[in-house]
């Protein structure tokens, strides 16, 4: 059943731990989900996590050590001799097994592979070490059912039953030719009520049949078998052969990051960093955003300072310059979050730009009547007439520059091969807050006779 | 394999079309995936949409008719009969029935189910439409294959062929009792390779048995199936029965919405929009965040008032009012959102708020530290030390507050049960500008003297 983790396990584990109460550990802990006893050994200190990991049964050890957060991984396996991580090695499946041991040390990583006792095991992690992190071949996993065109369903079942060792997940079986190409699948359900002697060419199918190549980026992995609802699906090299299978998942980690960076972007955290990072680290991911906002601010100060004189004599036009700034750069972003996300689901490659534009200037005109209306009679309170109609035809004429840069520059990023994510950031914003001063300004000057 | 929508194909197909070219047709266009041609009907006019669906037979038409985006189905549907619409029914799961049919007006949704033929299709869709749709029972599907705790292997395999009809996709066998509860699961993988006469009862296994129930939120259900790495989940009632199961193609669904969400917040979009809704509805849905930017504003507005005597003494106090508004808005935003990506990965819990502040406040001295020396050193350009001084006084110490108020709003909002997601938005810029401003100016009168 479900486990929640709540302080008060942890501090019962704790003191079980430090009277080395097995018997407790073994009744509370070990019969846990593999996820669950990670969960737990993330919230360990070290000496504590490796005490607990050693407890666990071989197969268990395995599984959790991949749900493990990395830092805490990384500490525990120094705690391990090379031969440990070996053996640990052929417990996982080859793509689990290969990022772990992609964590290593390049010395280490060379040894550890010496000590690896099944060759078999050695030569798919060796192989699948070759492929780029963020590629189908870097996430694809060796162990996956394959059957051939010209068998029966009795020899399948044979064959299937020494795969099926290696397999943890079956979803589908793999249909290949004698070049070992991947021509088609069958399900197991398929499988499991055919008649013994029907052969795999007259059961197979192949419409359908969607395959990545080991090249493919893990993004566009991710967008197909979502597209096309795939709980695994298969790798094929260049010559067509069929090499790994990705699951499902794999994707959804995929997927997962893939939002967190465009969130990121969107709040101006430019390299992927978690709250468990360094400190060093997180103030590396931020500064390149806070430079442009500065960039922004500078320039801000030199249009302002270019309208010095107007501003002594109606020191009232400096109230409303954070406000100009700020409308400016809230529509800029919300107008380019919209197109982002379309982009970010392909949905968009036949709108054409310009309707989008004139969407966005419709959205731009509503919301920028509305506000302005508003500001005119709040401005009064403020100062003179004209200054309602200074920032209230500013406001107007902001939001709607915002609209059109926040839909454009998105739709030009993406056209130059550049993240759409980008536009949402500190970069729309500052662009809208220079531009919305200007703009603010220069109307200033105009009604104000200055 | 798979196929890529251009724009060319897309007018060939047209003209195709008002050729009424069947042949063409057939070749091209019915052969592909349905997921392929569902994205193609999405681009197609009403009339050429229906033209191009009554050409597929009937099993892809109710694949396609899934993968539709909901206005273009909408449109579609209302060129059938209430008839049509009821035999499209009996060939969908029932989980898509139900969306299906929940889409309708409730008089036309009475008169479908009345039409639906098979008395089974009709009573699981009843069933289905009565659970929220944003919980378990609202995403599960009555199509799932289930064994009794005494049946032997060759029994399973006859009830299961008939079980097969009607599931697609078949991930685990769940393991009943007599008493219709879930006890625990059974591979199709163990099945395939058990003895005819083995007992499920020695085959099943019930570690780390996950469930869920039906009121569960469509939230926590994808968190459980991701953080347990499932493809799919058995869904249970309050007496512990099984009624039905959730795959994980409809789980990545709600990660990917609830990702989108977050997004949007953090870009100040309130509601759930896409680039393709109305224009009325983008805008409604922006215009709360614009509120809160222009109460911001006026709040600036208010404060900057409070300082009018001093900034027309010394104007150049007002070049820097954006910048230091923006600055405060940025550290902000980017404090707040490794928050709220920790807390929506549940890595919190144990995390105190003092430690995670403490963090901040080192990752805001590095960063105040840097760019307050270099916006002393730009200041001079622009006026006198002293302006440099206050400057780069007032930046550090925003930058340092902004900092505090970026970890400390999320954090409030999530233990108050609010979306913490909301702070990201421009709640927390507008908070930030107005306390900016505040420091900023009266550093300003401080070392002015004024």
């Amino acid at each position: 059943m479900r486990f929640e983790l709540t302080r008060e396990f942890l501090d019962i584990l704790q003191e079980a731990i430090s009277a080395q109460n097995i018997a407790w550990i073994n009744e509370n802990v070990c019969e846990l989900h593999e996820a669950d006893i990670a969960a737990i050994i993330d919230e360990l200190e070290k000496e504590e996590a490796t005490y607990l990991f050693r407890l666990l049964n071989e197969d268990t050890q395995s599984e959790v050590i991949v749900e493990l957060d990395e830092d805490v991984r990384e500490q525990l396996l120094q705690s391990f001799s090379n031969k440990e991580i070996a053996d640990q090695l052929e417990n996982l499946d080859s793509d689990d097994a290969t990022d772990l041991i992609a964590e290593l040390p390049a010395d280490q990583l060379e040894e550890v592979i010496g000590l690896i006792e099944d060759p078999e095991t050695a030569e798919e992690i060796v192989d699948l070490l070759n492929y780029a992190e963020d590629t189908a071949g870097g996430m694809m996993q060796k162990e996956f059912m394959k059957v051939h065109l010209d068998w029966p369903v009795n020899r399948c079942v044979i064959e299937l039953r020494k795969q099926a060792e290696e397999v943890e997940k079956v979803f589908t079986i793999y249909v290949v030719d004698d070049a070992e190409k991947l021509v088609g699948f069958l399900s197991l359900k398929r499988l499991l009520f055919a008649k013994p002697n029907t052969l795999i060419a007259d059961l197979y199918q192949n419409r359908n049949m969607i395959s990545v190549k080991t090249g493919d980026d893990d993004e566009d992995v991710a967008k197909i078998m979502e597209k096309y609802d795939l709980v695994s699906v298969p790798v094929i090299d260049l010559q067509g052969k069929l090499v790994g299978r990705i699951t499902i998942d794999d994707v959804v980690d995929v997927i997962k990051e893939e939002a967190d960076k465009d969130f990121q972007m969107a709040s101006g955290i430019s390299e992927k960093v978690e709250s468990s990072s360094t400190v060093w680290r997180i103030s590396r991911a931020r500064i390149p955003w806070l430079l442009i906002g500065l960039l922004g601010g500078i320039l801000g100060a030199q249009v302002i300072s270019g309208f010095e004189g107007g501003i002594s004599k109606v020191p009232q036009l400096a109230f409303f310059i954070p406000l100009i700034a700020a409308m400016g750069g809230n529509v800029g972003v919300q107008s380019a979050a919209i197109v982002v996300q379309s982009l970010a689901k392909g949905n968009d490659q036949f709108g054409s730009i310009w309707k989008k534009i004139r969407k966005e200037m419709m959205v731009g005109m509503i919301n920028g009547v509305l506000l302005s209306g508003l500001i005119y009679v709040i401005t009064l309170i403020f100062g003179t007439p004209i200054l309602g109609l200074v920032v209230s035809i500013s406001l107007f004429t902001v939001i709607m520059f915002a609209a059109v840069f926040g839909t454009l520059i998105p739709l030009l990023l993406d056209k130059y091969k550049i993240d759409p994510a980008l536009a949402t950031g500190p970069f729309i914003t500052t662009l809208n807050d220079v531009l919305g001063l200007f703009i603010y300004l220069t109307i200033g000057m105009l009604l104000f006779n200055i």
